[in-house]
């Protein structure tokens, strides 16, 4: 096996694959693109929701004390001058050419513009945040903001949250949703682009339990992705020294990836004490403080964040699924020199679970039965049918997507009513009675 | 049993048990509010996630030959060029007061601004679609517009999901997500406003076959309705006649809703005949014709869309769902004149499937043992704990959220090791061992 790790291509090799099979191809691609847009195909879509579907599930049903959210996009704009979005750091400093007004990064030239060598201006902030219009006026007072975060839209429903659901401190609110940033250099494919999806959990404590349960967290979150196939050497936890943190955190940590291009932020954890709820009650002139049911003690309770990217988590998967095996992993390729992809997904995050084949196309007898298995399993899982190609090509074909089972009908099944069922990993195969298929794969699904 | 159907202040209830209840906030409330915007709260995002699961397992896992698509909310410009957004219908006519300057619907008012009384220009024309700007350069070039549909992502990437998944027509393209438009009047709740999330599914077919599929398509809507639990009675096809199609449109129809404020449209379902693909052909100068594998022959496939709004379906389940029965549904209730409230969601949409509920609180042997078999069911199923008041209180706490199954444990529990399981609809209450519990909720949510 190639390992990939030092594969100064594999970046490549993993957009390629994302395009010709459905995962992720460039945005408004026929009109030429559109900055560094990308949209999740017909298979992208499918991983991106089985990951978003496994943080809910690990928030939201597993742990105990987490709820759901789902706030909008646009918002009152006082909220982002309440968080300091508007004002503090959230800008890049940029300089601008005199003579064709074109800005670039401040610290990243001198002197003349790299585009028509006129001279620049000094540099000047410039803020990240995507403006619009809402309402048939367009004027300042209309002008909103498309969030830069998820998680300002949790802050300002803390007090509502807290009523309706009768919670106690400590609990967390989750949200997953789309944020934008106006990136000077989006970057990396999905790595760094304008628009994004964010899974972000906010852990509301006491302000002396929030130490600890900011340690507790970072364990957490490098356990679900590890108990997601990712290798514990392919992750970090990056402690951010005083000096370098935001202006919202007491504490903070990036969990990082070894992405193709090298460490990267997969995820951020800060304990961002009573910063947000303190902060958005003073600009709204509402408490948010929270009084202790038992002490009679009223606090504003501070915050561990754990802010995840969902397309990076798409990425980091799919770098650490994808494999390449010269000279054929199969036995049926017949060139030495051939290179068979295999995406080894979780089981749970896989697109596909089975791939039902009948063994050759045209015998009717075995295609009809391969689509009446098909039609059977579909109900229960995610499936495919495929029937063109020589049937060692259409295992590679779904090596290289990551589907799990392959059943593959032959003329023994006519006679004895079982199939072979290829494991993508192990490439064993067994042969097992229709008529426990499904329990046979739901077992394997499960264990 | 109150009939709701009648009431003229059912949506005022409706809106009210949302936001005590953790179903729908008001956006930025904290802050006065913003415009028409809402925010889904721990249940109401549950009820969501319901309905889009529901509908994606329709299309993309029962329904043969549809696929699914993520795309993004950003696009390449020039796709609303082609589309007719910023040229054609897609825009309200506006009139602005000369003195005060704000604009109102041309058709509404007549002379004076009934604002300030100034004197009105003549209706202009003032476009639904938002914009913003992207990259560093606030100029023309960078002027990028919010999505107002999701579909046109579909149109931009059909090449790509064609090739990438090896497809023949008809086939269809499925998509979730959110779009925007700068209404002139947001109303009704969640039923109309500027930030919304759609369910759109395009079917691509030959052109003699529209027509059928037009057919095909309204009833398999009308039944995923039906099937999800809304009454037939409640539901209507309202064809639009030839000459008030959009201008992009061989044939259409509404599928309508009986909400409480009256008929109103859930989902919209067209022939769009060849006009995306010929546009988007025609402005990107890509050929996006296909050509038929076994006649050889290349056409435009014609379109026929189902486009449905999530936040209308939440809106529709809810109202759907909604009843209050006077003097005591349950026997606990003590005073005849109290109104209980039933939220009769179908099994797959509820948000919580069980709760577990120890008959009381002061007894730590039945708190344990409920905490227990709370923290095994919440492994399988979204469970929720509840130790707080009487048992009959808390049974009508889950009646109103919809809660299918009360479990309690009580005194004789902790001799034979069964507990007592509530039944939503009926109330009637079976004992079930514990062992068998989790097997026999499974079967109760699959029947």
């Amino acid at each position: 096996m190639i390992s990939n790790k030092n594969n100064t291509d594999l970046m490549e090799k993993i957009v390629s694959l994302a395009k010709r099979r459905g995962f992720i191809f460039p945005s408004s691609e026929i009109y030429g693109g559109f900055g560094s847009g990308y949209d999740y195909g017909p298979l992208g879509v499918e991983l991106k929701n089985n990951i978003k579907k496994e943080w809910w599930r690990e928030m939201i049903q597993i742990h105990d004390n987490i709820v759901g959210l789902d706030s909008s996009i646009l918002m009152n704009p006082k909220v982002w001058e309440a968080s300091g979005h508007l004002t503090a750091g959230f800008a890049d400093f940029l300089v601008e050419c005199k003579k064709c007004h074109k800005r670039f990064k401040g610290d990243e030239i001198k002197d003349k513009c790299p585009e028509c060598g006129g001279s620049l201006t000094s540099p000047k902030k410039f803020n990240l945040m995507m403006k619009t219009f809402a309402g048939p006026v367009e004027e300042e007072s209309s002008l909103v903001y498309l969030r830069a975060e998820t998680t300002q839209g949790i802050y300002v429903n803390f007090k509502n949250v807290l009523n309706s659901m009768r919670l106690k401190i400590p609990f967390g609110i989750a949200q997953i949703g789309k944020a934008f940033r106006n990136e000077i250099n989006p970057k990396n494919f999905i790595y760094r682009t304008r628009e994004f999806e964010q899974m972000e959990m906010e852990w509301f404590c006491h302000p002396k339990e929030a130490p600890r349960y900011f340690e507790f967290w970072k364990e957490e979150r490098m356990k679900w992705y590890q108990n997601l196939g990712i290798k514990k050497e392919n992750l970090r936890i990056k402690e951010i020294p005083k000096e370098d943190l935001p202006h919202y955190a007491k504490q903070g940590a990036d969990l990082e990836y070894k992405f193709p291009f090298g460490w990267g932020e997969l995820e951020a954890i800060h304990n961002r004490g009573d910063w947000d709820l303190s902060n958005h009650s003073k600009h709204s002139g509402q408490d948010l403080g929270y009084l202790d049911p038992d002490t009679g003690k009223k606090y504003y309770p501070y915050i561990v964040e754990t802010s995840a990217g969902v397309d990076r988590s798409v990425l980091a998967f799919l770098s650490e699924a994808y494999s390449e095996v010269k000279g054929g992993r199969t036995q049926t390729t017949k060139s030495t020199k051939e290179i068979e992809i295999l995406l080894s997904l979780h089981k749970r995050l896989a697109p596909i679970k089975v791939a039902v084949l009948p063994l050759v196309r045209n015998k009717k007898e075995l295609t009809q039965k391969a689509k009446e298995i098909y039609q059977d399993l579909k109900r229960h899982l995610r499936c495919q049918y495929d029937e063109v190609g020589s049937i060692g090509r259409r295992y590679r074909r779904q090596d290289e997507i990551g589907t799990l089972f392959a059943v593959t009908v032959d003329f023994e099944t006519l006679e004895k009513n079982d199939v072979t069922v290829r494991d993508r990993d192990t490439m064993k195969q067994v042969r097992v009675p229709i008529v426990e298929l499904l329990d046979f794969i739901k077992q394997k699904l499960e264990d």
